[in-house]
């Protein structure tokens, strides 16, 4: 990122990596990786990791994440760009601890699934130098959480979404783009009220109405039968509902507006197919699943 | 399955296999591997097709799924075994014009997907000779139709359930129970009403819902942008909505009673989960997703 000061603890023989120093504050599966990513791409000099969990981060320093665990101050005053893949909740927190350290030139990005919520917590904790934060996220994910479900191959052909800011200067921006690409990442940029509109439909949406189903057998009568009767259509279906409930409770709520929105659109395409249940009106059922099977068996396929 | 005649066109060097002559109507994904999973076991002398329409019996003939085409009556008239495997708006009729044609000791059975209106339009097409019809709904299907999507594989390792019937004898549902097996598939009783409710929870809602949810994104003003960034978890939510529109129809239309009740209770879910995103109540929204993940983590594993 600088190329006015010597990497530290980069190779002085090779060519210099993109990020001499990197900082990942929550060195779980997603920042993790972000690290593994950048380090086999031989992007990256040297790791801090900061977090609230000294046992986590000493995993994450034994299994090669990070060459070192450090506070929040120390990666600021240190690090060419800082990957805050904290809960959405910590974020304004380590922000105000790393702002009065942060060294000239450092770029802080994130990953948070929602980020106008995230983009507001980063406004209020850093003031006027909100422009050297480049909200971003990773539309990647697994069932697995914590240091040693890191995978330095998370990222590849994963789409990644940049939500930059006003405040934030082109160079800024393309040097964030650059460092996701090094992880093998196609990067686009969206408007922050737009990435939270469309995540909220195609990805929170189908994460709640799937947990709300799962919920709902699990609590049968005969929860035994049916799970014991339960084939591939449901193992699909239901397969992201096995999530983290914390981490997807932290997203419902902090993409609020959006959810509720997209949860009435749900509602409205569920009321016509009731009725026409109850109605045994086969012409508007048959409508209503033409349509999506139409959508659905064209999906990536243009 | 009678051992009172020679099996037509079995070899007669060979031990007689346990279907003499098999006749299945509706010669398609699912009485089409029926009909092959049959004849890769060796437990099928003879297989005559019936169906409307004739192109689609020639190329059952010409793929070596059945060795004839004939009418509902010729079938009745020569089958050890029938299985019906049409619409279930064709099934009274088939069963009507084959009644009076039934040669003695020939059982029936069908793989319709709800088990309640099939037991009915039975009934009330065989009358007093409803004895010799066994119901059963394999759980096995695919996206793909027609003769040439029959496998001999579909069933292995997949579950059959029957719902017999009063009328039925013990010997009678064993035999069909037996047909299955030599496809492969692992065979369970239930009662029909049982069954219903079951397949409404675990089969028939999750296809409804994740139709009336893709339906939702199509129509959006800017569902090219929503399906662009769609990932890995809504690609597994909405595979079942690309199943078809003809046929589920028919499976909502024809299970109404366990339908409307089984939404009833998503609903109740999901204005709990509405009114605690709503208020912000994470302790609601957590327990929730809690038990949802939970249940889904432990499906299988037991």
């Amino acid at each position: 990122m600088s190329t006015a000061r010597p990497p530290e603890g980069a190779d002085g023989g090779a060519a210099a990596p993109l990020i001499p120093v990197l900082a990942v504050a929550g060195v779980g599966l997603i920042g993790g990786s972000f690290a593994a990513a950048l380090r086999q791409a031989g992007q990256v000099g040297r790791v801090l990791g900061v977090g609230r969990n000294p046992a986590s981060l000493e995993r994450a320093v034994a299994l090669g994440l990070i060459d070192e665990a450090v506070s929040a101050e120390n990666a600021a005053a240190r690090a060419d760009l800082v990957m805050l893949a904290t809960p959405v909740g910590a974020l304004g927190d380590t922000l105000r601890r790393m702002l009065p350290h942060l060294r000239p030139g450092a770029l802080l990005t994130d990953a948070g699934s929602t980020k106008s919520e995230v983009i507001a917590a980063a406004r209020q904790a850093l003031g006027g130098q909100i422009g050297c934060f480049v909200p971003g996220h990773p539309i990647a994910g697994a069932e697995r959480t914590g240091p040693e479900a890191a995978d330095p191959g998370l990222y590849r052909g994963r789409r990644v979404i940049l939500t930059p800011l006003p405040e934030n200067s082109a160079g800024d921006v393309a040097r964030v783009a650059r460092a996701w690409e090094a992880c093998g990442a196609r990067v686009s940029d969206m408007d922050a009220d737009a990435h939270d509109r469309v995540l909220a439909s195609v990805s929170h949406l189908p994460h709640l109405l799937s947990a709300v189903y799962m919920e709902q057998v699990a609590r049968a009568g005969d929860a035994r039968l049916r799970l014991d009767t339960a084939g591939s259509g449901f193992r699909d279906f239901t397969r992201i509902a096995a999530g983290s409930p914390e981490m997807w409770r932290d997203i419902f709520l902090s993409n609020r507006e959006a959810m509720l929105q997209e949860l009435a659109g749900l509602r409205a395409g569920l009321d016509r197919a009731e009725r026409a249940i109850a109605e045994g009106d086969g012409e508007a059922l048959l409508a209503q699943l033409d349509t999506a099977a139409q959508a659905r068996r064209s999906w990536r396929k243009e």
